[in-house]
């Protein structure tokens, strides 16, 4: 099965587009967990354990693991282990080199981490990409639009009558000859994830800025979705693993993801 | 001391332009290495060791070290250690994300490794980017024209009658106001890199592609270097570290790193 099977598999059976981002900062955890030996993966399996039924995927942004460097690595394995199989776990890296070195990275985050995707940075081109896409039933999330302020710095600039964007969502078209290639599109995007759509219309789109971002949920829905309401991964970070600062962290994330899950179905119904 | 400053500093004390790329890939070694705990930290020892008074810096691959996993990141910090204090380090990590992300990755390069410097890919734009300029003396060296095949695709698509590369470099340039901005320029480019000069005439250069991947070095010095002859920083890396594969590594890179010193020095003679 490739990996866009695969996504759609997990988004119908546990009902879900939802994707909760672990970018788990060890200054913003409960203070309770300092008794455990590693505070960040006591929080990780406490979020996991309390959202797992509400979700088709788990984002783990590297950023934040490897800022607190060997713990964190430590951390991000046995993080992966508790994910269960049946849901995707996306490695948010948005890595990106010269052929050789770009293999290594492949290596690193499909192989031996076992990421199910990962997200990669288009810059650099094709030699760059095409290692991670060596596996059918890995998925690559390439950067098109993102969701932050910088990107209308290039990612927006006219390329022959063409915002840069669109030449990258083309050429990752061009690259998707094993169906598992994504792209990234931020929720605060609503008019391009509409053209991105449109031009790639059952590819996966993996979409963050809904939540702290403050990305239109309506609208990413409605124009992130494929013609049948799939196939869009809706990723909250902060706003669902920090939605209580106190003791109750897990239930306030569980109560904040079953709202965002069933606000999402509410809309895929409505649209689709 | 700024990073422009501590560069040009470095390059003048040590005579040298001439950066080696500890891209140490552990399939590579020579098989004496393997009773070693860490082959790959004793790799590293001894190119060090017998190259250290010939360059102005070393560039560390992460991509070679995060796909050993646990053992690679463990012999990060060791190899860093290693580097006499009176050179610099280049973290080349090609990292880039949303503000609170790349903060974590500024704070781990930069704070937490301690490199003096590392790369950034720039297609998410500013935001991305400002983490890493946080402190004066670190470097940044963003990627303009890469040396890979694929720096094609979209680094030389034309906006607004200049290709992609060169607003990144005029907004480099902007971000430049701590002095400790730099930029990334494959050897492979000579056109290119002498373009990117004459717009930045005082930032430093880091040029990889000299070596294996086949740069003009003449043209790399002529048009890479400031108009006294400094603030390009010339990387090889697989040329120098595998010039030989057997016992005798250690002196076979400090051949070819001496024989490459002192031909980079005839054409600074030459053309400054």
């Amino acid at each position: 099965m490739n990996f866009t099977e695969r996504l759609h598999d997990v988004q119908r059976k546990n009902n879900s587009l939802l994707c909760i981002g672990l970018d788990t900062d060890s200054r913003k955890l409960p203070p309770s967990l300092a008794r455990y030996e590693n505070p960040v993966l006591e929080f990780n399996k406490r979020i996991i354990e309390a959202t797992r039924d509400l979700v088709c995927a788990y984002k783990i942004n590297l950023a934040f693991y490897e800022a607190e460097s060997d713990l964190g690595i430590g951390t991000l394995r046995p993080t992966l282990r508790l994910i269960p199989r049946d849901i995707l776990s996306i490695g948010d890296a948005k890595r990106g080199d010269i052929g050789n070195s770009s293999a290594r990275y492949a290596h690193e985050m499909l192989e031996v981490l076992n990421f199910d995707s990962s997200t990669v940075n288009p810059y650099m081109g094709t030699d760059s990409v095409e290692p991670f896409l060596t596996w059918p039933e890995k998925g690559t999330f390439i950067l098109a639009v993102t969701s932050n302020p910088g990107a209308k710095d290039f990612q927006y600039l006219p390329v022959k009558g063409k915002p840069l964007y669109e030449h990258v969502v083309r050429k990752v078209k061009k690259w998707n000859v094993r169906n598992n290639c994504g792209l990234v599109v931020g929720a605060t995007r609503p008019k391009e994830l509409q053209r991105v759509r449109s031009i790639v219309p059952d590819m996966p789109l993996l979409i963050p800025g809904v939540g702290s971002q403050g990305g239109d949920l309506a609208a990413t829905i409605r124009y992130g979705c494929n013609k049948r309401g799939y196939l869009a991964v809706i990723n909250a970070s902060r706003s669902v693993i920090y939605a209580s600062s106190k003791e109750d962290f897990a239930e306030a994330a569980r109560k904040e993801a079953l709202a965002l899950r069933d606000e999402i179905n509410r809309l895929r119904e409505k649209y689709f």
